[in-house]
């Protein structure tokens, strides 16, 4: 049996490119006890991927060089030795970016059975949407009548956190980069969504549109959005700081907001925090996200790419603000 | 009865200057009945007031052009219509710069008895040592076994933050800008003291000093030290943000440190806050304090200057560190 795999072919240097990526076929062994066999149907993209690039100490081991790269992933069991996973059982892994592998069930999930597109495991239900409940429910501990203001709001996370906010009774403020992804998420009802490369000042624009301050701010960001949310945050406010996209691809080091310190005068509570470490809590959340996704509370928008040879460009395309909502790959 | 006063003669930018400040005599009025009359005896100054100088909404309002500044100050009661306080009683006031007031007695409380000499509830038993320790247990959290880093450690909070960090059982490492002030600190049983002015790479220097890295940074710089620190945290590390005196006299925008994204990799919180919102826990702290100081477990530096036309120059040298420990103003 053959198997294709994406490889870290080169360390990315600024804006990841094609060059990084490398194709490989391998020949997978034949089934031991206990085995089974994956087809990949769908695999994840996500930003954090391009931290595991860099050769560095991190929360999580950097991807080897000339090595299949990591990544959810959701598979159909084909062939097993195994009578957990039987033929036809749908698992959820880390086992993306390739076709198929053989495995002893270890860090295997078996999707429930669900109306829902496997495909949403990889995103509003998956990773993407806890991190966005996790931010708001325990790290930032919005409340009803706040102010949230949620950059890179039409992102996997993003997109979750604006519709979670307006479930949990906040006023929503989102970020994002173009006019159609304003309009998406209009269509979702966040009301007030500025767009951040066509407005000249964005401090200006949040101060405009949240004239009460901003009680959580949702960092998926960094660099300038940090900047115009600690100007606006109320006094006691929390930033949940999920990411910093706009710096993952520096290749130089960016200085950070002169208006630090507002942390102070301010008096607020920036957290950093890595979903990973709250996954004792998934139960929880999928129990309230699946309600939401099927009374229709919360829409599961995506941006499918297909074919694991276009992984790479999908990944690029994150940085690119080609995606609305999840960036997902169909093999 | 004539008093002098200490005014803001005008805004300073960037670095206060002696021209900043006036000097006006003032004729007091006759006391009226619940009213009695104050001689100061000793002030306080403190970077925070350097915020007050400057016309914005902050948590604190500014100074007004031309009139008397603010700041905690200790007086004795030389005449008196006011049951509660006295004739010969010590009372603690917000009502410094000046050499002698006439109040009603709001917001002024009654010192207690005590073998110490009164200045200390301008520093270590007062607004500072409440700072520090707020900064520590509320904030921090900090758990015995850690290693807490400590800036400005040798100012009015900073010299009572390392001191409470070893008798809370941690590791101190210190930062301080002469090896004067690294020796005073050493002589108090804070071994681990950087002298960043003369460090060619703070960050290395800390890196070198706490190879185990650093779980609580009691944050009183900014900039630099606050770079330095997000380099060597920990996870789960904890920022109690309490100044950032590095940028008070700054008259442009300062960026901030390159290495944010430290924030999410190592799951930080930071937390900035003010002492004045966690004055109902005084008793508490006062009451440990005063135990430690009795017994010598906490050692109370002052740099003191004399005369209230004084006044001025010591609140400058706050800024070119001219103080070890409580900086104060002996009328």
């Amino acid at each position: 049996m053959q198997a294709q795999e994406i490889t870290l072919a080169s360390r990315p240097e600024g804006m990841p490119t094609q060059a990084n990526f490398g194709l490989k076929q391998v020949e997978l062994p034949a089934l031991k006890p206990g085995e089974f066999l994956v087809k990949n149907l769908w695999m994840s993209v996500d930003p954090y991927m391009r931290g595991r690039m860099i050769d560095r100490e991190s929360y999580i081991a950097p991807f080897a060089l000339g090595e299949v790269l990591e990544g959810g992933a959701i598979g159909e069991v084909i062939e097993s030795n195994h009578d957990g996973f039987p033929v036809g059982s749908k698992v959820s892994s880390m086992k993306g970016w390739r076709s198929h592998y053989v495995t002893d069930g270890t860090d295997h999930t078996l999707l429930p059975d669900t109306p829902l597109s496997e495909s949403h495991f990889l995103g509003v239900m998956g990773m993407p949407g806890m991190t966005a409940w996790t931010g708001l429910n325990r790290i930032a501990q919005l409340k009803e009548g706040e102010t949230l203001f949620v950059s890179a709001a039409s992102g996997a996370v993003g997109s979750v956190a604006c519709q979670l906010g307006l479930l949990m009774g906040a006023k929503v403020v989102a970020s994002v980069g173009s006019d159609e992804k304003a309009e998406a998420l209009k269509a979702m009802g966040i009301e007030q969504v500025i767009n951040y490369k066509t407005t000249p000042n964005l401090s200006q624009a949040l101060k405009d549109t949240a004239p009460q301050g901003v009680d959580v701010y949702f960092e998926n960001v960094g660099g300038e959005h940090l900047a115009a949310a600690l100007d606006n945050m109320n006094d006691h406010g929390r930033i949940a700081v999920c990411g910093m996209i706009a710096q993952y691809n520096d290749t130089k080091p960016t200085p950070g907001p002169s208006n630090l310190a507002y942390i102070i005068m301010k008096k607020l509570r920036v957290e950093g925090f890595i979903v990973f470490e709250h996954w004792q809590h998934y139960g929880e959340f999928a129990k309230q996200m699946g309600q939401w996704l099927a009374s229709g509370k919360v829409k599961a928008e995506q941006t499918i790419y297909e074919g694991l040879d276009n992984a790479p460009a999908a990944f690029i395309g994150l940085f690119e603000g080609k995606n609305r909502g999840k960036m997902v790959v169909k093999l």
